[in-house]
This record gives structure tokens, sequence and C-alpha cells, in this order.
């Protein structure tokens, strides 16, 4: 079969659980893909061919006899380089860890694992999940699969250029600020930070504890929720993880959209932003109307504090993970995080609990919100992707600064812990739009729902990165 | 009836119940008392008598009529000047809250209400529940009714002092870093730091929010026991009170310690302990040891950063409260909480960090201890009462700095949030000297029990203190 890299994991299921595919003939192509892009993207950081080969024989068999254990049985994926594996290097794209190995299966990998999941290699990332341009100094930029010039967006840059390309069926991310709808939007794909405390972060190398997250990246909305109940439950290795029963988010895909009703917040999430990227999510957000939805503008005013507190509270986490490092080997970061660690030691003890009282109070104007809304709608970026190595971005003509503007919508589920999606919308020249679904906590069905909804518009009119398919 | 304030509420309740005592004539003799020990204990902020003696007569009302609600049915019982009481003042002891007054009632006053207590006032404190020396710059010093040139132990000495007196039946204390049990045990009474998230802490002037508790100040420990059933249980009002069904603490209460396994902690809770005072904790244990419980020695590595940590998270949580009146009014702070404040403004946000990541620790290294041993007993301070407005303590012919040396046992609990009780079991001089028992979370019962067993030994031979004694 030809061009597999380019199709989903609804697309590839039945076709492995009938037999019509084998797991090792998907599992080559894959790979022999993954290394092809390599020099256009270099979205891996590690390949795992032999063992992937194996995996996919022992997935082979068992769907020859049988079992068949679901949708990701057989599917090869690569994932993000701060998900540990058992008895492999896990370097957070960084130095300092370069030869990290860690003596379990991160959670989230142990249970795909059960799922029938072949892993083919570990993707890059910005060093450490942080960073301002973070061009690799380590490993080198991953490059934007649609416009190999840009950035893919960060920190799952490299899931984002991997799975928009095909090097990986799909992926996971982790998100503290943005990581996983950042490269998501910037890369044309779908990408889900789950509930804070759905998905267990034990083998996951931490950023900032309070708002890191991991969640998929995927070609479609069914790829995100059905990895999601894979990937969801209680785990007591994870501190933060609640114990509450997984949804069967798949089944919430209907599309139905029907009395629903999206909250519009005006005053933070449609301010200064790109008018391409606007018009594309008002243009959405209209079709989802024409379908019978209703608009409700809602007001959160502590959205104006939130910059402030997702800077104080993650700059201040991350360097109280890194600090003895950054005093007794500084040169061995990259610039740009050595910088944002030596910026973590400056807030007080006052200014962290200052930032926690205020994601208290937007915690509770998000609920309050939800008393009148069932998601909020937004974009996912103010912006679209920016060039390789810039740390600033265009904004209608003007130049601003890269950091605050690219995680200035994506922060406050962070803070909140709420669950967001994001599903792309259209193109800006040839880069993509993100649209972000904010919902109640542990609504993730909901969210996904709309998500499915909004890809069955069909804005993105199947285009694929040409560049990709020129390379086949 | 005579000497009724040297009664507990234990040995009141049945008189109540069986009314051989009206509500009216033990409130009006409470009532009575307190006013008269002021000039010697200065114990109370605030007097409710009218309201009191009304409460009283709608209680004897209730109680005629069949209605007896349970052992503080009747009972009069001042509370700390920390907690609500809806459109009445609550000051903290400070300046800047002199006129505060609140819309609702704490739910410990409202559970208290329920169950038949009639409030007589509102009894002095640290300010803001928190001070070293503290001798009470706004309200003048509070004294130990046992020496009235000692301090009372603080934060909630005012408790301490009228319970020890009888200045008031029982009462509550709050404790941040031992703010219960030092008072408790420098009085000689009872007290109980419940573990964090049994009691709801709605409608109490916060000190350290992570570091707070509720907890019952009483003659024995059957009344701390019948309190703790009124006044524990889930609230939504309190984001860390936890939902979970409240024991019938009353009925652990039989003394047998038969198969009690105590843990016994040498490396920190028997360091530089005055000698009198190790040598009452080592007799009580010994006398449950020859009732058939056994010893077990314990090491939790942690507690050496213990004293770091609790320092660095009350200093830091005051701070992030009090920071714009430190701002705007430093002046209307006294002297010894100012400093604290400020100090408070110092630690960074990193340090503030690494103080959570060693309560993590902390408690890791607890549950595992309770792994084998029921509870652990320790004395509760290393010393007994100062002189007033003494910032230092003697230590075995040491002078040693007094903040450091009062929480030293306390603190560890309020890091971990675990249950730890205070019971007398001795004198120093004409001082008395407390036991703490601390035990596994929500395992109130179990530490009850054994604070009841040592209770039993009578240990204090029935000693009042006598001054208060010869006052009437």
């Amino acid at each position: 079969m030809s061009n597999l890299h380019l199709k989903s994991v609804e697309e590839l299921a039945p076709l492995l659980e009938s037999k019509q595919l084998s797991p090792v003939e998907l599992t080559k192509e894959i790979l022999e893909f993954a290394h092809q892009s390599q020099e256009a993207i270099n979205s891996y950081i590690d390949f795992y061919d032999d063992e992937a080969i194996k995996a996919a024989e022992k997935a082979e068999a068992e769907i020859a006899n049988g079992d068949y254990k679901g949708m990701y049985h057989g599917i090869p994926l690569a994932l993000k380089d701060n998900l540990y594996f058992k008895d492999k290097v896990t370097t957070m794209a960084s130095k300092i860890h370069k030869d990290f190995t860690s003596d379990a299966d991160a959670t989230v990998v142990e249970k795909l694992r059960e799922a029938g999941v072949i892993f083919t290699g570990k993707l890059s990332m910005h060093e450490y999940a942080w960073g301002i341009t973070n061009n690799n100094p380590h490993y080198g930029p991953v490059r934007n699969p649609w416009d190999t010039t840009k950035m893919p967006g960060g920190s799952s840059g490299g899931s984002g250029a991997a799975v928009a390309a095909g090097a990986s069926v799909a992926s996971l991310g982790t998100d503290t600020a943005g990581s996983i709808r950042i490269p998501s939007s910037a890369c044309g794909i779908v990408g889900l930070k789950p509930t804070h405390g759905r998905v267990s972060k034990f083998g996951c190398f931490p950023l900032a504890w309070t708002l890191d997250h991991i969640g998929p990246m995927t070609k479609t909305v069914k790829d995100a929720a059905a990895m999601l109940e894979i990937i969801s439950g209680f785990d007591h290795r994870d501190p933060t993880c609640v114990d509450r029963p997984i949804d069967q988010y798949v089944n919430y895909l209907t599309g139905d959209v029907k009395d629903l009703v999206i909250g519009v917040n005006e005053d933070y999430f449609f301010k200064q932003v790109d008018h391409d990227v606007e018009n594309a999510v008002r243009k959405a957000i209209d079709l989802l109307v024409s379908q019978g939805a209703k608009v409700e503008v809602v007001k959160i005013p502590s959205l104006q504090y939130a910059e402030w507190a997702e800077l104080v509270t993650s700059l201040s986490e991350a360097s109280a993970i890194h600090h003895s490092n950054l005093k007794t080997r500084p040169e061995d970061f990259g610039n740009d995080i050595r910088l944002l660690f030596e910026l973590g030691e400056l807030p007080s003890a006052v200014d962290y609990l200052q930032a926690q009282q205020v994601r208290r109070q937007l915690k509770a104007e998000f609920a309050e919100a939800f008393k009148k809304v069932d998601v909020l709608i937004a974009p996912t970026l103010p912006v679209v992707a920016n060039d390789i190595g810039d740390d600033t971005v265009d904004l209608n003509g003007e130049k601003v600064d890269l950091i605050n503007n690219i995680i200035r919508f994506t922060g406050p589920s962070n803070l909140t812990g709420l669950p967001a999606l994001t599903v792309p919308c259209g193109f800006k020249g040839k880069l993509p739009i993100g649209l972000q679904i904010i919902g109640p906590a542990f609504k993730e069905g909901k969210v996904l729902n709309v998500g499915y909804a909004v890809e069955q518009c069909n804005l993105m009119e199947g285009k694929k990165p040409e560049i990709l398919l020129a390379n086949r």
C-alpha cells in the first residue's frame, strides 16, 4: 500500500484488524519514511528500528491469532523524548541528561505498550520542554513540514512535525504552557491537553509540576479520543493523578452541536490576534452556529493576570528542579533556557503564592462561566508559525515578543488544569491555523465532540505538507 | 454547686443531662469566674455575657423538654479570636483588624452552636496567631495560670490559660506550627491538632493556609474526642477539607494499649530536651509498656530539614497574606510579627518549592514508619513555659533561642498534616510537661486512645493551678 504515512490511526486500524495490512509492513514503511524525512524536518532524536520490527512481528502474530486489542494495536508511534522507556536513554533534548537511563517505563508508555503500540523511536523537543526560540542547540532545530524555514512550535515540536509529516502515525506531547497545543496548531494537527490529573505523569521528566500535562497529538480527533481512553486513569505513582472513571471518549464523537452553547471571551482571547487567524476561528464558530449551536459572550476578568501567574509559576518550579545544575554547570544548558532558569531564581515566595491565588480565582471564574456555556472557543495561537531562530513574531505587520504571544491563549488552561483541544481550522498562506476548545474539568468527551464537529467542516480541504509528498 | 469552673465537660454533661445542674447556673458561674480571672491571666478579649445567658436559657428549656443534644449541650465555651462569629467583631488580637466583622459564622462555630454550646466570649492569642514572645502589644500579655510570670505558650495562649484555669470549660485553638499543642502543653491541658482536612477552616483567619489546622483544647481526652466528633466533616467552603466519614472518637477510649507498638525517634524528638521533660515522657512510655505496649525505634531522616521547611513555608504564606498591609501600614503591627512578616518577604519561590519537596519526603518517611508502629510518642515541647517577654528559654542551664525550640517538636506534624495530640504527663517544678502522640492520617481515634491511657496513669496527681483556687 502507498502513502501509509499519510493515514490516520482511524484509517489504518480497520486495515490492521482485518489483516489487509500487516503491522510489520506498516512499521517498516513508517520507519523508512521517518529516516528519509530527517534531513528535511529532523523530528527524531533516536530510532528503535530493530525493536520496532520485533514488536510489529509480535503484534502481527497476536492479530493473526484473533487477539486484536483495539484501535492502537499494531500502530507505530514515536514519543517525545521526556517520556521514560525502561532501560533506554531519555535525553529531554539536553546535554546534561544525554545519557540518562530510566529503570521503568512511564505510565503512559506502559499503557500504550499494553494496547499493542509499536515504538519506533523518540522525538525531538525544546531542551527540557522549555525555551524561547530554542532552536535545539544540542540536536539541531526541528522544522515545520508545511514550510521548513518555520518553527514547528514547541516544546513538543518533534511530535508536531512528525505527526504532520507522517514520520509517526500519532504521538504524545507534554504541555506546561501550551507545549501540546502550540506545535499541534503550528503543524496543523489535533492536540489535546486533558484535565490535570486525568493522565498519570509518572515517568515524565517534570518542567513545572503543577502545570505539566501529558496528552495526545494526532492527525484526527477520533485518534486523540481513542488514545486518551488508553492513557487515562489513576496511578498512585503520580500524586497529582485523580481517581475517577475513564469515559469512553470515542462514543462522544457524534458531531452533533445542536443546542451547544459556545462561550466567546472577546476581552482576552480575541485581542491582539492576527486577522487571518481571527477570521478563520470566527468562520468555524459561524459554521457551528449554522448547525444549531449558540454563542454567549463570557467575562473572565482574572485572565488579565494569567500571563504573569503562568510565568511566575512555571519559571519558579522549573528553577527549583534545575537549581543545582544551574549553579554547578550553567554552560551545559542552551542559552535561552539558561536565561529562563536564571529568571526563575528571581520571584519571591510571596510572588509565587500570589500567583497561586490568581490560579484559584481563575478556576472559580471559569467554573462560573461554565454554568452558562458548554465550552469556550478561542484561537489556539494569536499567530501562525514563526521563522526558525527568531524570538519575535509578526502580528498584523508588527514585530512582537515571541514567548508572551505564543503562550498567551494556551497558558490559562495550564493554570486552571481545564481540558483544552486544538483542531486545525484553515490556513494563513501555507501555514495552518488552530482553533482551541476549552471545557469544564473532566469533560474531555464534550470538548472532543466539538472538535470533531469542526473537523467535519473540512476547513483544511484535505491539504498535506507539500515538501514531504514531493520527497516520496 | 461549687468550683464548677474546675470541672471538665465529661463531669458536667451528666449533671446537665439529668437536670441536676442548669446551663444558666453553669454559664453564670463560668462567666463570673472568667471576669474575675482577667486580672490574673487576661485570657479573654471579648465577653458575650448577655447573649450567653440567653443561649443558656434556651439550652435549659431544650433539655427540660427532653431534647438533649449530647455532651456539649449547655456547655459554656469561649473560642480563640481568629474564628468568626456572624455579625461580631473578630480581632485576631491585632490593631489592623480590631473592628473586623464577619457576615457568617465559622463552620466550627456553626457546628458547636448546633450541638448546643453556649458562647461566653472570645479568647486572646498571639497577634495574627504568630509571633515570638508576642506579649500582646494591643491587648496585654496572657499569663500562665500555673505561674503568672510565665507565658501560657502560643499562639492559642488565651485558650490554654482559660481552659487550665476554668474561665472556659473547653475551647478551640488553631495550630500552624504548634499553636494548639504548645499552649496546651505549657498550661497542662489536652490539645489535639487533627489531620489536615479533617476540620473545616472556613471562617478562620489564615496564618499559613497549607499548615493551618483547627482543633480542641480541653481538660480531658474524652472532652477532646467528643468535640472532634462535633467539629469534623466535609465542607465545600474550605477547599482543603477532605470528604470522608467521621469516626466515633469517644468509642476508641478504652485505655487498652496491649500490643500497641509505640515508635520512638531518638535522633530528633529526644535530642536537646530538658532532662525533666525527657524523664517525664520516658516514664509515661514505661508505664504504657508495663500495660502491654511495645517500643520500636524509628528513623525519619528528613526531620533534619523540618525546621527549615516549616519556617520557609509559614513565613512565606503569612507574608503573602499580610503583604499589602506590611507595605502601607507597617507601624500597626506589633514589633515581633512585623519582623516575621518582613522575613517572609525574603525566601525565593525556589526556596518555597524546595520546602514543599521536603514536606512530600517527610510525609513519605512518616508513612513508612507507620507501617511498623501504631503511633509515635515524643515530648510536645523540649522545655516548659518561659518567662513572659523573654525571647530565650532555658534548656538544661543554657539560654537558647525561643522560636526554634518552641516549635521544634510540633512543626513536623503541620508539615505532614498528621494528627498530633498533647496530654499532660507531669511537672517540672510547678510547670506542666506535655507528652505528644503522633499518628497516621485520619487515625485520631487511635491517637486519642493512647492519650487516654496516659491520662489514666494520673501523672498530674489531680493538681490544679494554685493561684486561681486561692482567688475563689
